[in-house]
């Protein structure tokens, strides 16, 4: 036992009490006469005190050597501390200190171990197990494993069972994005990581399995954008005789539990909204609500007039700002120029000033009476004392733009508030897209058949779209849901086709020749054939979910040992080579290109 | 809603219900008027009842199409069976089906879905979808659950942090075992699979995390035994800040609790024995101790006599096995062709049978008087009834031989008991062991430092052992230990080395150049110089614990989909070939030998 007691827990109620603690050197303030130590360890901060007077000699010269960072175990008293610190749970108390042992000396740390520490993003990576010692990141990994916790103990109360499924599986053709494992033992041949247990539990729900979740890494080789891991955690989930209502229950009631076991905070029944809703309203199909801004459509009201660039534009769109007519001159060309940066793409931007009188100033006066901008301003939403902006152009990305201008008003205007919770489903997404590379030829591509599955190719279709699969496939709607949480998807999901047939013609239109989709999902086709219930599921990003309910933007500091942008662990300096004799056994050699 | 109830808990008190199931057909009894269906989900069974008198003509009609394994959704009442059925929770209640939907039809399943299956291995391996319906895999699903959820909230309530630790990490010269992934971003690097945590665990002690544990995946690319998989799943835990008595008090603490919590057993505290003492008595460093039959030593009494074969052995050593002093001339004959078996090894056995009248009779009378052979059944604890079986030869060679033949016996005389447990730490273990190819001349490997860590590098020697590093390596004793639960190790672990002096001192004398340990072991010795608290843990092996727990000899049904001997997923056709553009993107090529 190398302690009694652990650096959070001794108070006023403790005083006189011997105890032994072990932890960090936080900080030392030498006196001279007297020397002042705080000891950390997880649960918190100790402060010890050796005196010249009080002390043994020998310790309080010991004292003299430490270093910010050693490991050290003392004995001592609990006295009352003359100073407190109300601040921490330990302030009223300190230990003088009898006797000392330096566990580990310490070199100084690169970089400070405080809540803000001067250390950069970099050289925090490379010495991650010292960056683990601040509380930020401590603390969020500490709430990542109660967040983890609450999801699997309310999910075993509904009888769900967590079952592992494999990590070494089959590459798919179509796993461009698949890391891959070559097998030693079968030659010439790969496993390959999971991009998701997709399968699997599809196969548990044909198995009979009928509530399935698991919390599980899975794996996708992508070119990293920032705040993107190769490997992430998904909490996967699937149920069997169910229907989208069931399941959107279920787990708006997980998610309801986790707001309140977490945060403490209880939410009203989850809005639904559909996709065409979502993407018309908020130019987005996973909008942050905590804040209203939403989308009002002005083609009816701005159009046929004489302002020619509204004239041509298949969308005008605005959203009303609220509180921002006083923005100045200054201010506004600033957002102009914003919108027109490449990454929103925007050619210009109207604005109009709802002005404390009830009137309208407006970037388009010109051409716009005070009536029209009336309309704008009702269409909007617009209330006394806020600012209309206005885009316009190609109905899609017009709306993109806008939605790009709504949320970074609402940072500016510090709606997007980190305590606040807006959780939502948005429902009956498509059931296909067009490939991104031929969605500009939109017909060609639909006469090519070159749609592929918004979800995956699992996804059930609405039985009542069914027809339109042959006649305008964009249109079909599928059973499908993501939750929508302050701007961010965390879980999205679908109800499965569940009979070979529908799959077979899911295929066909996805473009899959039978041999191609027997090669890909012959097992889970076979299983189909033996009796497959009814089933659907969803899943969550955990590291995303975590962040967000932690109320932070970047998911990196949940991760205890992420990877940078380039797929690097900096840390333990991998990817690496590795030697001749290992690929010899693994039957494969390096081919640099 | 596909159901307004499962299938394993309608009774008595819900007859009249007017009720809506959704499941398998299990079974269809057609007696022409009457028509009973057992109806199966993962809850239980229920019987219905389609009756030509009381059921709507058409359902009475479809009832008649279904087959095994159909997939149906009913509406009907619960009333009271005439025949009830006692075994089953439901037996006491059928349902008058009014309505039914054939949600999917089954071919018939190329092997029963009963308890008792007439299928083998190898087919229930390719369709392991439908082997999980059968209640022994899913019953040993939902019990591994059960199982990880106790631990996952033991050890939380104890303040243990789940941390999720990569899985793409860096492979090292000595993983030969390593399951590799090559990288597509950094092009001619690979990262490996963790074999475990053990690094991490390490640097997260370093990190202050204090408590840690994770259930989580390891792989190792070793050729496979029986019963081992690619994939396996550990509980890995390290504590900071501990000496071995703490760790093993919590983790006897663990298991205690599963075994209360699961089995409904209370065990006394766990019998602690030293690797030596468990190999001079068990032949064994996991003894099986639900029996007795402790080896005794018979050198002093059997030596020196006129019987060439003891006299010129190192060991000469036996046990007394229970009863067997009835055994025939025939069966005694069969042990000794069961020793003789390549897979054992004896050159022969000796025995002494224990008869009723106190007078011993042996194999070798022409030897032994019956003082000598009273002196070899006090040693053995032979009582009348028992037969002494007497093996010699090299002292390690043989106890291995009569360590197999104690489970053997123990086997044959079903003592070996499935419901009963019989836990035991195993301590002190040796710091080192003699590389196994250099084992055979031990001098010179000795000499040339082929030494190699038993437990892992970065086990703790015990302090008082130190000195013998330098002297007599073999005789090092570490801070490691395993817990052992009837014949199996399920656990195993040790105290860490934590400065980087001795860690050093460790890698010189495994033989490592100071180059190698810094291109393996690197970030640890660096992590080591900041301040590394004492730590220590260990790790459970879940799939071969989940099995001891649930009485069963093989982990295979604890596993959802496992694989094969060679590695393969026969369901999913896994590893297999992947094309050239997906190596090209890898910068890899197939290289067959």
């Amino acid at each position: 036992m190398y302690r009694s007691h652990s650096c959070g827990e001794l108070n006023a109620s403790h005083i006189n009490q011997e105890v032994t603690l072990a932890g960090w050197v936080q900080k030392v303030r030498d006196k001279g006469f007297m020397n002042w130590v705080d000891l950390r360890d997880r649960y918190g901060i100790t402060q010890l005190v050796f005196d010249e007077s009080r002390s043994d000699k020998t310790v309080f010269e010991l004292a003299k050597t430490l270093g910010r960072e050693f490991v050290v175990q003392v004995k001592g008293t609990v006295i009352e501390r003359e100073a407190k610190n109300k601040n921490i749970p330990t302030g009223d108390i300190e230990i003088l200190v009898k006797d000392m042992t330096i566990l580990n000396s310490a070199l100084t740390p690169p970089f400070t171990i405080e809540d803000e520490t001067d250390g950069g993003e970099d050289i925090r990576m490379k010495y991650r197990y010292l960056d683990i010692r601040r509380n930020p990141v401590k603390n969020s990994l500490l709430f990542r494993h109660k967040v983890a916790q609450a999801v699997r103990n309310y999910l075993s109360d509904l009888d769900f069972c967590e079952v592992e499924t494999p990590y070494l599986i089959k590459s798919t053709p179509e796993g461009a994005r698949d890391f891959v494992v070559p097998s030693r033992m079968n030659e010439g041949q790969f496993y390959a990581l999971p991009q998701s247990p997709q399968t699997f539990k599809q196969l548990l729900m044909v198995g009979g399995m009928d509530k399935y979740f698991q919390i599980v890494k899975c794996f996708r080789d992508e070119d990293l954008r920032a705040d993107r891991q190769p490997e992430f955690t998904q909490i996967d989930c699937e149920m069997a005789f169910v229907e989208q209502e069931d399941i959107l229950n279920v787990f708006e009631g997980l998610t309801r539990h986790l707001l309140k076991e977490i945060k403490g905070i209880e939410v009203e029944k989850f809005p639904r909204i559909t996709y065409d809703y979502a993407m018309k309203t908020y130019g987005n199909d996973k909008p942050d609500i905590r804040f209203d801004m939403k989308f009002g459509e002005l083609n009816e009201v701005a159009q046929h007039k004489d302002f020619p660039v509204f004239n041509s534009a298949e969308l005008v769109v605005g959203i009303a700002a609220p509180g921002c007519a006083s923005y100045t001159r200054k201010e506004i060309d600033a957002l102009i120029d914003w919108v027109k940066r490449p990454q929103v793409g925007a050619s210009g931007m109207v604005y109009v000033k709802c002005e404390a009188d009830g009137t309208y100033k407006s970037s388009v006066d010109k051409f716009y009476d005070q009536d029209d901008l009336a309309k704008w301003a009702e269409i909007t939403g617009a209330k006394v004392g806020d600012m209309i902006f206005v885009l316009s152009g190609p109905a899609n990305k017009t709306r993109g733009q806008l939605s790009a201008l709504r949320m970074e008003l609402a940072t500016r205007l510090g709606l997007r508030k980190p305590d606040e919770f807006a959780p939502l489903w948005v429902v009956d997404f498509p059931l296909l897209e067009l490939d991104e590379e031929s969605s500009q030829t939109g017909e060609l591509a639909q006469q090519s058949g070159r749609w592929h599955a918004m979800h995956h190719p699992f996804t059930s279709p609405k039985p009542e779209d069914m027809e339109l699969l042959a006649t305008d496939p964009g249109k079909v709607r599928a059973n499908a849901y993501d939750m929508v949480l302050n701007g961010n998807e965390i879980g999205g999901g679908s109800i499965r086709i569940h009979d070979k047939a529908t799959q077979q013609l899911m295929f066909k239109y996805l473009g899959f020749t039978e041999e191609e989709a027997r090669n890909q999902f012959g097992f889970l086709m076979d299983a189909f054939q033996y009796g497959a219930p009814p089933h659907g599921g969803l899943a969550f990003g955990l590291d995303r979910l975590v962040a967000i309910l932690g109320g932070q933007e970047t998911i990196r500091d949940f991760i205890a040992f992420p990877k940078n942008n380039s797929g690097r662990d900096v840390m333990i300096d991998a990817p690496s080579k590795i030697d001749e004799n290992q690929l010899n056994e693994l039957h494969i050699k390096v081919a640099l290109n």
